[in-house]
C-alpha cells in the first residue's frame, strides 16, 4: 500500500535530493515538483519513482545541468529549440511558454525541441497554454517499443499526446494519452510490485502473447486500437522528430539503458490563442457546457459517475489534499538515493522510520 | 459482389447527377471525383454511396449551392470561415488552402470553419497540404453518436482526425482515423448488406451489446480505445465547434436526419510549413525512411506484408489501376437518382443493363 505523505514536504525532499546531484535549486524544486504534481494525479509512472533513473542520468552526464534551451531557428511562428539535454520539463515549460507568446502574436505558436530529455506527462504543458487562454497541444517521441499492426519488431514508441482547452471550470478539460494500449512505466510498476498485467499491453520479443511485465519489457508495447494508434504514434514521433531536426525513430535511446548516453527525444509544443479566432470567454463558456453536458449524462448500470477528459486524475488529486500517496519501495530507493548523496531528507526519513 | 466501373467514367456520370441537381458544373466535378476517389481507396462509406443523401439535402436546400465560403474573421495565422452550408469537401479544399498559404508566410496556418457540411474523407485535405511540404492536420465534428465511458446516452460524435507529412515517396503518407471504433458508414454499408458488425463497434440505445446494423444505428457507436478515444472525439469537437464559433456536441444535426434542415458541423484545418522549421528535403527524406523501416520491418508468422499509415487504401487504388469497384445496390440507387433527375448516365448505365 503506498503511504500517504506532505506534497510540499516530498517535493521539497526530492528538490534536495536534485540539488545534492549537482542542478541548480530553482531548477531542481521544478524537477521535483513536476514529479509530486504527477503522483499527486495518481500517475505514478511519471512521479517520483523516476527521481533515481534522473539523478543516474544526470550523474553520468547524459542530461545536463543547463536548464535553458537553445534556439536554432525562430521564424513567423515557427521555433526549433536544442534543449542541451536538460531535463524535459525545464525545455517543455520554457517550449511552451514560448510557444504561447508566439500564438498572442500570431494567432498559432509551434516549438519544436531536438536533443531533449524525457519530460514527464505531457498534460502539464498543454494545461500551462490553456491557463493562457490558448488551446495547447504537446507531444513527444520515445525510442521505439510497439510494432506495425503484424509486424515481430519494434519500429515505433508509445509517443504521447496531450491537448488542453481553456474553461473556467477549475477541473481541468485535458487529454493526455499514450499510443500504446498501457505505458511502460505502468509495466515497469508491475514489475516492480510483482504483479501480472492485462494480455493486450504488450507482446513478448517474438511476438507471441504476454501477461508478464518482465516479458514485456524486453518484448513490445501493443498500439491502442490496432492500426489507428500505429499511425498515431507514427505522426507523432515524425511530428517531433521531423520539425525539430531531431532524433526520431530508433534515434532515440532508450530511458532505462546507459545512464551516460543521451536519451536524445524530440518534443513538440503547440498554442493557438483563442482570441484570434472567437471571443475567448464564448469559448471557454462552450469548454465548461460540454464538461456539464458528460458529467449530467445518463449512466450506464452500476455507474456512479461520468467524468470529463483528465477529471478522473484531478478527482484524486482533490481526495487528497495536500498529501501524495508514494509507493514504499519508492520512497525506499528516494531515501537509498538521499543517502549516496548525503543528502538529508526532512518528510520521506520520518516515514520510512 | 461490387461491379468494376472506370473510374473517369463514374465520376462524370455522378457530376452529371449533381449539375442536374442545381450545383454548377466545375463544384459537381469535384464532389463527384472526391466521392469517387473515396471508393477507389475502398473508403465505400465515404463514397459515391452518399450522392443520394447529397442530392436530396441540395434540393430540399440544407446543402447550398454556392461553393465559396465566407470570410468571419482573418487575424494572423488565424482564419474563421463560414461555410455556408456547401458541400464540405468544396469548403475544405478552400480551407485547407488558406491554411497552406497562411503558413506559407507565417509557419502555421489554421482555418476553422463554421456552418460547414460533411467532407467526406478526412485524409484529402491533409494530402492536399502535404503535396505543398505542409503538415497537414484536418479534423471536423459529427453530432453525438458516442457515450461517454460508462455513459448511456450519445454525447459526441466519432470526430475524424486526419494528419499527413510532406514525402518524396509516391505513397501518401497519412494517418486518417475514426475516434469511434467503426465508422457509421460502415454500419450502414452492413445495414443495407444485411450483414452482422463486430459487438465491439457498437451499443444498443440501452446501452447493451449488439451485432446487429439496425440496433446500432438506434443505438451508439462506441469510442475507440475507451477514454483515450472518448477524450480525443471531445477535444476535436471543440476544438473544431469552439475555435470556429460553430456547433458542436450536440447542435450538429444527423446527417441522415431531415433533408431540409441544415447538418451544420464544423471543420478545422491546420497547415505547418516545413521550411519555417528545418531543410525541406531532409524532413521528407526522414518521412521516407521511416516508411521504409516500416514496410521492411520483422513480421509475425503469417503476415505477408507490412503498410505504413495510409498504406492499405492506395495499395487497393493501385491495385485496381483506372477502376473502382462500386456496390450493385449503390449503382442501383445511382441509376434510379438519375432518373429522377432526367440525366443520362453513361458509364454506370451500362454496367446496370
Amino acid at each position: 500500500m503506498a503511504l500517504l505523505l506532505d506534497a510540499g514536504g516530498v517535493t521539497a525532499d526530492v528538490a534536495r535530493i536534485f540539488v545534492g546531484a549537482g542542478l541548480d535549486p530553482e531548477a531542481s524544486r521544478t524537477v521535483a515538483e513536476s514529479l509530486v504534481e504527477a503522483d499527486r494525479l495518481g500517475l505514478a509512472s511519471h512521479g517520483v519513482m523516476l527521481a533515481d533513473m534522473y539523478v543516474k542520468r544526470l550523474k553520468a552526464g547524459s542530461v545536463s545541468v543547463q536548464s535553458e534551451p537553445e534556439t536554432v531557428s525562430d521564424r513567423g511562428t515557427s521555433v526549433v529549440l536544442d534543449g542541451r539535454h536538460a531535463f524535459g520539463v525545464l525545455t517543455g515549460d520554457f517550449a511552451m511558454q514560448k510557444a504561447v507568446e508566439k500564438a498572442r502574436v500570431h494567432g498559432a505558436g509551434v516549438v519544436a525541441v531536438r536533443h531533449a530529455f524525457h519530460f514527464g506527462a505531457a498534460r502539464r504543458f498543454a494545461l500551462a497554454a490553456a491557463e493562457q487562454g490558448c488551446v495547447g497541444i504537446a507531444m513527444c517521441n520515445t525510442r521505439p517499443l510497439m510494432p506495425a499492426p503484424g509486424g515481430a519488431e519494434r519500429v515505433v514508441g508509445n509517443n504521447p499526446l496531450a491537448i488542453a482547452m481553456p474553461c473556467e471550470d477549475a477541473t481541468p478539460f485535458v487529454l493526455d494519452m499514450a499510443t500504446s494500449e498501457a505505458a511502460m512505466g505502468k509495466i515497469r510498476m508491475a514489475a516492480k510490485s510483482g504483479a501480472a498485467i492485462p494480455d493486450n499491453w504488450a507482446v513478448k520479443a517474438d511476438g507471441s502473447p504476454t501477461t508478464d511485465p518482465v516479458e514485456a519489457i524486453e518484448g513490445m508495447l501493443l498500439p491502442t486500437a490496432g492500426p489507428k494508434g500505429f499511425g498515431l504514434a507514427m505522426m507523432i514521433d515524425l511530428l517531433c522528430g521531423a520539425l525539430s531536426g531531431g532524433a526520431s525513430g530508433g534515434a532515440v535511446k532508450p530511458l532505462y539503458g546507459d545512464p551516460a548516453l543521451p536519451y536524445d527525444c524530440s518534443h513538440l509544443f503547440m498554442a493557438l490563442d483563442m482570441g484570434h479566432f472567437v471571443d475567448p470567454a464564448e469559448a471557454k463558456a462552450r469548454v465548461d457546457a460540454a464538461a456539464q453536458r458528460i458529467r449530467s449524462g445518463a449512466r450506464a448500470p452500476g455507474v456512479a459517475r461520468l467524468y470529463t477528459p483528465g477529471e478522473p486524475e484531478w478527482r484524486r488529486r482533490e481526495a487528497l489534499g495536500e498529501q501524495v500517496a508514494v509507493d514504499p519501495s519508492v520512497l525506499a530507493a528516494l531515501t537509498e538515493l538521499a543517502r549516496e548523496l548525503n543528502v538529508d531528507l526532512t518528510t520521506i526519513s520520518k516515514q520510512i522510520a
